[in-house]
């Protein structure tokens, strides 16, 4: 695991910082609930290998930790994941299962995949060890600071990296960030009840934050908490992106970059005493990156 | 003062970490050394400021420190410098005087400025205490591995960054790296002696590296670690940026990469035990930067 940076931002009115966690092995937040899930198996069950299904973030965390742990993983993964986090968890040493997510359910190929090998299937985030582990990170951002922050905005898919953070840091306010259009949690923190996605949800950029149902486990502990959730544009991330690059030299992908949007289009409110933003993941398609980053270039020269 | 990141990169044969010193404040490590150097003034020294010059990653080093210790600065900086760059020393405070690279002395503007304002100038290398202050990087990665490297890769342009991680770091073999046409400190190594670049210098990406004499002090330091030198090609540049986009979610500077370049090239030999590559800085213009990724994620598609 390694220990991601607390980046400072320049910001007038209150100090900001960026907690970089596209710099965790396997690019993103992930590694940390995987492995913190893969320490609870039985020699058994270790033995016996896991199933995971993800676009690709949640993949490399179970590949990675399963790997560092000497477990068989194999990853149901959309067919048209990006090519970047696909290869990356073939390269981390998981067999890979591709589906159709038009036509075939995911859970249905793990689950059956689960009860073939009699192996367990590691949720991407409905799972209470899952979320402890993602709360590390929360955990870590205490520690660099010398201090709880008071207020941190982070990119929300089915909420397992928020909902750890929030019961990490119980005195900061918690802010979901998710694109608009897919801003379930945000429907259902206000709600105080699971909503879907209203479909049909539009196109968006966030492959990492394309959830339809957010988790009773995770959107309790949000509410608890008194979190708050909002969305942001497609041209927002955009900035956001170009933004990371050049005042921060991170690459962020785009389910990464939605806090950081909401920071910088103000949606987010004013920099507080102590505020922090997550980048959650950098794992993007290198054409398509070149292709924002391009257009950002050329809007602001 | 940031603690960059020690980010592991997976590799056959060895182990192999990337220190990632583009997150350092400003973006570059020349934090550390002006730092140092400004540590060491008088209280009569910081009130009447103090006047560097650079291309830009020093500036912004020298800006930045100056800005937490109260002291004013004066940047002489080349007309031509990368947008980036002197935008980012201007929000850091600093003021800005250009000049022509084609026909004015940066050297001659500089200690004119200092004495008409009777100011300390901040050297980018040729320093004791510039270099002390770089050497903190090198600190830093043996503190990190728990253990001193036994091979690391510095990119180098005066050798301040090199000979201060030389001195810190004495049981680790130093290669420096530096572009085609600009590698100097290899070919002084060599000789024993400072040599000059050799003109004409070919064009080269990296704004940072462009320095076409090292000074003794940094030569001395380095030829008594044992540090041999080597170069890179302005396509090897290009590649190592793209790997660092994709693979360690950061943002690499033509002159920050060269070291990554001669890892991914094979040109600084097999990996070792322990092997860090130094990525030096990440200020690159959005432009240039989108158009390197476009070209190689077209190559390798």
């Amino acid at each position: 695991m390694t220990r991601t940076p607390l980046l400072p931002l320049e910001w007038q009115g209150g100090r900001v910082w960026v907690k970089a966690e596209c710099l965790q092995q396997g690019g993103s937040f992930k590694l940390r609930g995987a492995f913190n899930r893969l320490l609870q198996l039985s020699q058994s069950e270790r033995e016996r290998g896991v199933v995971a299904f993800s676009s690709g973030n949640h993949a490399q965390g179970v590949a990675l930790a399963a790997r560092a742990l000497g477990i068989e993983a194999t990853i149901v993964m959309p067919a048209d994941a990006p090519a970047v986090k696909r290869d990356a968890t073939r390269a981390a040493g998981a067999a890979i299962v591709a589906y159709d997510r038009m036509t075939e359910s995911r859970e249905e190929i793990g689950a059956r995949l689960a009860a073939e090998k009699g192996c367990v299937l590691v949720p991407s985030f409905d799972d209470v060890d899952v979320i402890e582990g993602q709360g590390s990170c929360g955990v870590e951002i205490a520690e660099q600071l010398g201090a709880s922050p008071d207020k941190i905005l982070v990119p929300c898919g089915g909420g397992g990296l928020s909902a750890g953070i929030a019961l990490a840091l119980p005195h900061a306010e918690v802010v979901t960030v998710e694109p608009q259009g897919w801003d379930d949690m945000a429907r259902s923190i206000a709600a105080g009840t699971p909503l879907p996605v209203e479909e049909p949800a539009p196109p968006t950029l966030c492959d990492a934050l394309q959830t339809k149902l957010v988790s009773p486990l995770t959107l309790d502990a949000l509410r608890g908490s008194g979190a708050r959730g909002l969305s942001v544009s497609e041209d927002e991330i955009r900035e956001a992106m170009a933004y990371a690059a050049r005042h921060l030299r991170i690459v962020a992908e785009p389910g990464g970059a939605v806090a950081l949007a909401a920071f910088l289009s103000g949606k987010a409110g004013p920099a507080s005493e102590r505020t922090v933003v997550v980048v959650s993941g950098g794992n993007v398609d290198p054409a398509l990156y070149a292709e924002i980053l391009a257009a950002q270039a050329a809007r602001t020269s």
